[in-house]
């Protein structure tokens, strides 16, 4: 992988803080673990209430976790006052989601003056080992003065 | 858009019922709306709790919908004892997911008799009109005899 | 669809001189058949060199039409002195592309001032009638002041 | 990453085969250079006439290389009799493929019985060095008794 150096020096609080407003991830019991320059994990856990028909987590679940991922990533690459959005992503399901804590990983591929490219990887652990569950490309825009910040 | 007919004559109960053990939707708050052959709706609302960082709903919850809008799509073309899982899907984000009402529709644009390609419209609804927010194409699989079923 | 207007009053003329330019499409035989605001079609017709192993057209002609057709939709609406370049695109096969004439029709469905969103539906025609066989969306960016002009 | 075994203990002239079989790649001028089980590339070179209106390597020739690459990483461990068909694919452009040698490079992340999905990383080789220029993820069918093999 290529390595990054980060614009912002403020950018692990900068990218927590911004984590710690998205709702969404306090409702599906999703933190954020790790941040480095273009790169975040988040985690969460085997829930009921998080499920799809047959007991698995639900795609959605993992996309949002890995969307999220992606875009802090992109996010510590970005120089302040630049906030981003989620242009577009593509997910793939590899096996279902069964383990009992998820980590999703956000890796900057290509970090532009515009776009920045990502990878999401998620993981599943359980007892039995790791098992990759779902692999995402995000597309994450850099937005500046539209009075968007993060 | 072709049109389709359903194999099974029982199913939108099926699809209603299998929707209501996906209890993620019911964790998001949405429902079941419309069920046709090769087309359904869901709905969800504007939600504090559903945002991301900025306040709009989190692209993972648009996605969220759409996929199960798309995979029910899917199902509903399916013989009895098939069930459906998702292979991949991507999607892009038009515009902010401002807005009351928010629906998903998933419409099936090839029905084959392993792999279902589906559209997924995610649009929103609020008193200055109605605006697409996101657009999804989604991968469906259909699956016989591994001991699920939908 | 949503109707768009053209920002520059001689997109048709752009659109085509830049088309003309894409040595790639002489190559595979395509031609540029209607360019209207936010939506360009491509023709290009079966021919032995364009094949994959089973002697179907490429899935690579398939995208490569679609890609342009979905980048031309997107110029005709950009300003004058604008270039155009793809960000990303996915494509789904739905059908084998038998038929001797192949439309690949891009349409606007986003217009930013930075970000294009595109569908690009191909289309076989042949003595059997007509049949979808891929569908495409496309991720277009509004270049400025790079030294690329379209 | 996971490395595989292949099933069928010919291979890779089974994969080779099936290549020259492609002609569209011979129109490309694309050759395939490396076939281990589950990993291929393909190289092909700079030319004008595979170029868009900027005078760089059409999308749609970075596709069409990282598609063949994907399909016979994923044909290289399928079982003797089977052939491959794409399912769909989607691509990033990274940067202008600007370099003498391109290579696209497929690789399975996950081999079922009937879907595989693959990445395919594009990388321009010149003067300057190596950069990766585009980044693919592909599903794959197998696909067995339909009068296809490869």
């Amino acid at each position: 992988m290529t390595s990054f150096a980060a614009q912002d020096p403020n950018f692990e609080s900068r990218v927590r803080q911004s984590f710690s407003r998205q709702q969404f991830m306090a409702t599906i019991g999703a933190s954020i673990t790790r941040v480095e320059p273009g790169e975040v994990d988040i985690e969460l856990h085997q829930r009921d209430d998080l499920t799809q028909q047959h007991g698995f987590l639900h795609a959605g679940v993992l996309a949002s976790a890995a969307d999220s991922a992606c875009g802090y990533a992109a996010l510590s690459l970005m120089p302040p006052g630049a906030a981003v959005l989620s242009i577009e992503f593509k997910i793939n399901m590899l096996a279902p989601a069964a383990g009992d804590r998820i980590v999703a990983r956000g890796r900057v591929i290509r970090a532009g003056k515009t776009v920045t490219v990502c990878w999401g990887d998620v993981t599943a652990y359980s007892s039995a080992g790791e098992k990759l569950v779902a692999s995402m490309v995000a597309t994450m825009m850099t937005v500046q003065g539209r009075g968007l910040t993060d």
